[in-house]
């Protein structure tokens, strides 16, 4: 083994050994996420859901991504500002030592707009700098759906800056409490209001063009049973027209029902897609950041 | 007496007695909104509540707007296409007999955007109509802020169009349910932050602007106490920035915090409101509109 990798989230804990040609020979995962661990516990649920592993491997670092750097984490690790590539990222990792060896925990990225707004992203640049990589591009445009949509910008193999769109929480808000999703009768997919749902939000703004989903509904122009997958478009929509407005392909790091909607709805705005499997490309990207981090240890 | 005046929504019921000078005499208010009625039982709790009016003027009809006329309410009464002046919306009315005298359900009103998508009002246009009659007005602009913020134009005592905002629908989900809001402590004002959060959504689409109410709290540029302020004037200020772009002044329809906050905005971006009682306009419009009914029973 070369190194263990671990992605640990708000409520999912994931930790893959990887061997020195890249490949993943085991993995753990359970519900430990950081919300399940009480009184700062995080060495001992590590050690004990990869015990065997680090016993095999007394050398091997540990390498940790996600939300267990983030305040009320293990320990918090500040975000890296942007322009950043892996090897600053990973150069403003925190160090720690785990079960006798070397730990480090992946801070994150921000970036400020124009206004002086802040943007923060953890976990996901592991996911972008290796999506990028495992296509051998150093230049990209890359979309990753989900309750906070991250837009992000590859630029020479550093990460230039990045967008969240909330469009995930805003939908399961709105489709489940409130007036605006009331009306709505199940979920079904309905690709046909979905792409008329997409074209309304992208020349509407959101908290108009969301209200459709009613007013359609009481009007008799769109039926109760497609007013979910409207919704859903109106809101993916909103967020496409806000995207980077670059000539070419947005790489999806998505899977099911958002790989589907986005790969549509882009398609639809005559934007070519390229899918990305996230789970490869996580672990692609963190056996950059343990390179750069333990170069003498996992020489390329 | 000249008729009574009843303002249903559908948590609460409010009544007026409006004598022929068009001054209130008495008034009735209650939480027998829609929601509390059941089995139909609307003209029992109306006779119930105006009893002895109805009993000392047994000629004075009875003119209701608001929820009353939607699905699920007394008679559902269809929606008014724009462009609609009031004599329009007063003949789309539902007529019935309440307690041997004539009555009325006003209908709301409809419009229809560029794409085909469908936006509705019920109760606000009586409050559009008061409140540009009562200032002598024929065009003006109106933003009658609350859950589901409207913005009407009026040209030539016609309303023509008008359009839907949720604001403050997506503001208590935002703060109060979601990881967007929930770095945020209080609701105290700030309007500063307040300020700055209208130029961040004038200039940016909503779901990604509101996500600085976190971002901007986890990089330490905003305090978790002025969070719910800067979420606040966000969605305000993308609301704003896609109202009808006029030169003249805007007619507010609010009271407390949101008149407070509105104006603050709308004078941030350099247009003139004039604010105008809500209840007041209400009781103006539905004065033209009892007239509009029955012209021979309330003269001018």
């Amino acid at each position: 083994m070369q190194f263990i990798a671990v992605d640990w989230g708000s409520s999912r804990f994931r930790a893959w050994r990887i061997e020195a040609d890249g490949q993943i020979s085991d993995t753990r995962e359970s519900d430990q996420g950081l919300k399940s661990v009480t009184d700062g516990a995080f060495e001992a649920v590590l050690t004990q859901a990869c015990g065997t592993w680090l016993e095999a491997s007394p050398e091997s670092p540990v390498l940790m991504s996600g939300m267990i750097g983030a305040r009320g984490g293990w320990i918090e690790a500040p975000y890296c500002p942007c322009p950043a590539d892996m090897q600053a990222v990973g150069a403003a990792a925190v160090k720690l030592t785990v079960a006798g060896r070397p730990a480090a925990i992946l801070p994150g990225a921000t970036c400020t707009d124009a206004l002086g707004h802040a943007d923060v992203m953890r976990g996901e640049e592991v996911q972008i700098f290796g999506a990028a990589a495992t296509l051998g591009l150093s230049d990209a445009v890359i979309c990753i759906p989900g309750t906070h949509a991250k837009w992000a910008a590859l630029e020479g193999g550093r990460l230039t800056g990045f967008q969240t769109h909330v469009t995930g929480e805003l939908f399961a808000l709105l489709r489940g409490q409130s007036l605006v999703g009331a009306l709505a009768e199940g979920d079904a997919d309905d690709p046909q209001a979905f792409l008329a749902g997409v074209d309304h939000g992208c020349a509407t703004p959101a908290a108009h063009a969301v209200f459709a989903a009613r007013a359609d509904v009481l009007n008799g122009r769109l039926a109760p049973t497609s007013a979910s997958a409207f919704l859903s478009g109106v809101l993916i929509g909103n967020e496409l027209a806000a995207r980077p407005q670059t000539g070419g392909e947005v790489l999806l790091l998505a899977t099911g029902i958002l790989a589907e909607r986005y790969g549509q709805a882009l398609d639809h705005l005559g934007v070519a897609t390229r899918l990305v499997e996230a789970k490869a490309a996580t672990r692609a990207g963190q056996i950059m950041a343990a390179r750069s981090l333990w170069p003498e240890r996992l020489p390329a």
